[in-house]
């Protein structure tokens, strides 16, 4: 197990934020919580978590809700705005400051860039960033960064792929950071129009080895992990440009003969046809497994930060 | 006591999958269950119901929350779809396979048909059906038993009267089709577009004898129970035609000078007119005791299908 | 300690209920429940409070679930009507006479005047008014006065001055009325069009000194306690109206150099632009403060009508 970070009241805010020795005592922690996931646990009975979504997500709102409830403690929030006071003009440090009040965490997840900062900078208890503008998902790295040390040993060592939208998808952006600090090969595919930020790309490429590609299938026989994303229709000029790059960013189980018997496919969910239903039933589809990750990190992100776990 | 039929891990899906074998160990349990809901319970301390709400119904969601939390468990979940995963197109069978991640059993509430039976097929954990299209509401057919067994003592040999619209409304096929499974006599009484649909009719009249009536207050003597169900304008071509149904459906305490004096009126709620506030203040109103029956009924489920009873 | 009145199973409908003695009583209350909402209780463990919001407040809705989890217990419940049984067309009686099976405590929130007295008589349990019409507020104007007493060692001889619209906010008349059972002055300071209504006036005036005002500044150097309120533009006939008397009842840091060293400044929340930010970092600023004290008080009353505190 990796020397002990101090996350005690710490913010969970950027990726960047955290070093590799950081995301590996997560990990280290995410696996002790396994057990506890199943049976449940009274380590922070008593304790209350508010989750402030100001952008509707059932599925990372409901995996934050259940971390802390199988810790033994409580969450209640809102899980959109309409109905807030927020609808009543008021700015988003007079909330924390309220709401901080009433809770011992605050999981915030906010349309725009900067927003779980800012609450960072405001509430005096830990702020959990759960998505905030197209750049951070903090958690989202670190449960899929374990997806890849739980399903395949290591991280190290790996041909990761990140596959579809990687200009706009808030996802691939933390992730790429996150897997610079380990020893990997990245290839990122995607259609010219949505190729990955240039900040991105120059931050990440001073680390580790990067090369980009626009088709899919030429890379799968190398490929240890494909990440695959959505590629939305509206980024898009015409419908044309759309459908004729879509066929090549969709996965099907057929695309998978070429691939290492051992490589496995993620996707930060929902999936609409980036991913066919074929590939569920093969033994690459990783992707409902990493939600069940997820619950693992996000038990030990508010574990340690709550100063149950060290 | 009956035969310990097998609960555990079991789908509640719809009441033809029961035998009256099994309903009648639902409501035993239910009786145990009662100085439960008075003081509370640890049973299930540590357990997570996920409340899926893809049609929002607040009492029924409500009931359910509030029976797995007198048993010591936690509910989280979602009370509509706006602002879910589902919003951005998420196929059903995909929600179903995340948030069993995060729970031990499921309640799923769906607009369409065969909507629960198919959360069923994919979760690894328990579903139990809310209510799902037109069809099925399995709890709440049992929560009417378990009123007609707890008021008047038994179900075999009763009288029964189901009134309104037969037709559409959901809870009257679940419950015709428990009945059939007593000895009992069944009046179906409504106008004749409403009448009961043909297949549960037949299905129904193979087992019990059953008679159809147009006009509610000539039975109203004979009948041990009287079920009253909402007659919706919608469902007619005309105000007129609605207007002429509407009055002889609706009852009044006046209505009730000629029934026996043990004879309850139930109603599965929200009711608008069809019953009077005159009928509140009668001996024979059980329609509020439904509620509590429905809760007690509810924790018997969930603590059977979680090993917590047996 | 003040003598014990007896709130069990009390409901908590007006401040008008309520004596000297009684407001004391959950004052005192609320001392004892500090230290159980740093650290939690199990006082109310297994305990459900039921939350009916008919109308979105978030902040006060949290404040209550915040105070029951604090407890031990657990809140269920819905935070706007849509969706709810109540869009049917249910009525507030049945609703109450449904939920009532589900909780041990109710507490509602509703846009109409005397809905909160109207579901406490319906009601088997106690039910707590988080806000109802125009009229009630009473959980605030007991969190108001707790803030005073907290914060300056008393309530009784103090200057209060309540400022802003004193016509249409629901929360002043409820202070109004609370601070006159007590010995103060109170200056009620406002644009000629949203001075305090009349009934309240005369009722209040019959206690104690009354003073009213138009400007805010000629009596800052007297407060003890300046009691700011919103001013919405919605109230006046003219946008030329709303801009005069605007800047006149919005306080800066600078407005407040003649005040006393100990006055503090209060404020309901949320604010928009009636307190600027400057305010924020002076030693007078309280508002934040006020929503800790209200989790408190929230603590005391649930505790006292559950029979958890006496």
């Amino acid at each position: 197990m990796s020397e002990s970070a101090s996350f005690v009241g710490r913010d969970i805010v950027s990726i960047r934020d955290f070093s590799r020795r950081d995301l590996d005592h997560v990990m280290d922690m995410a696996v002790v919580m396994e057990p506890l996931a199943k049976k449940g646990s009274d380590m922070l009975h008593g304790r209350i978590m508010a989750t402030l979504f100001y952008e509707a997500s059932t599925r990372t709102r409901l995996s934050f809700e259940s971390a802390m409830t199988r810790l033994g403690g409580t969450a209640l929030g809102f899980a959109e705005t309409k109905g807030t006071s927020v609808e009543k003009g008021e700015n988003l440090a007079d909330t924390i400051r309220v709401t901080e009040n009433y809770a011992d965490v605050l999981v915030v997840r906010h349309p725009l860039e900067g927003a779980a900062r800012m609450a960072a900078e405001f509430a005096s208890i830990p702020v959990i960033n759960a998505g905030s503008g197209a750049e951070e998902h903090p958690t989202q790295a670190m449960l899929d960064l374990y997806t890849m040390r739980k399903e395949l040993g290591r991280i190290d060592g790996l041909n990761v792929v990140l596959a579809g939208d990687l200009r706009y998808g808030r996802t691939v952006h933390s992730l790429a950071y996150a897997l610079s600090l380990y020893d990997i090969n990245l290839y990122l595919v995607s259609p010219s129009l949505l190729k990955m930020r240039k900040e991105v790309l120059e931050e990440v490429s001073g680390r580790i080895k990067v090369q980009e590609l626009e088709e899919l299938n030429k890379v799968i026989p190398e490929a240890d992990v494909l990440y695959m994303t959505r590629i939305q229709k509206e980024r898009f000029g015409s419908l044309e440009d759309y459908e004729k790059v879509r066929g090549s960013y969709s996965l099907t189980a057929s695309d998978l003969a070429a691939a290492k018997s051992e490589m496995i496919v993620m996707h930060p969910l929902p999936r609409i046809d980036e991913i066919d239903y074929s590939v569920d039933k093969t033994t690459h589809s990783k992707y409902f497994k990493q939600v069940w990750y997820g619950l693992l990190v996000r038990m030990s992100l508010i574990g340690l930060v709550l100063a149950a776990l060290s």
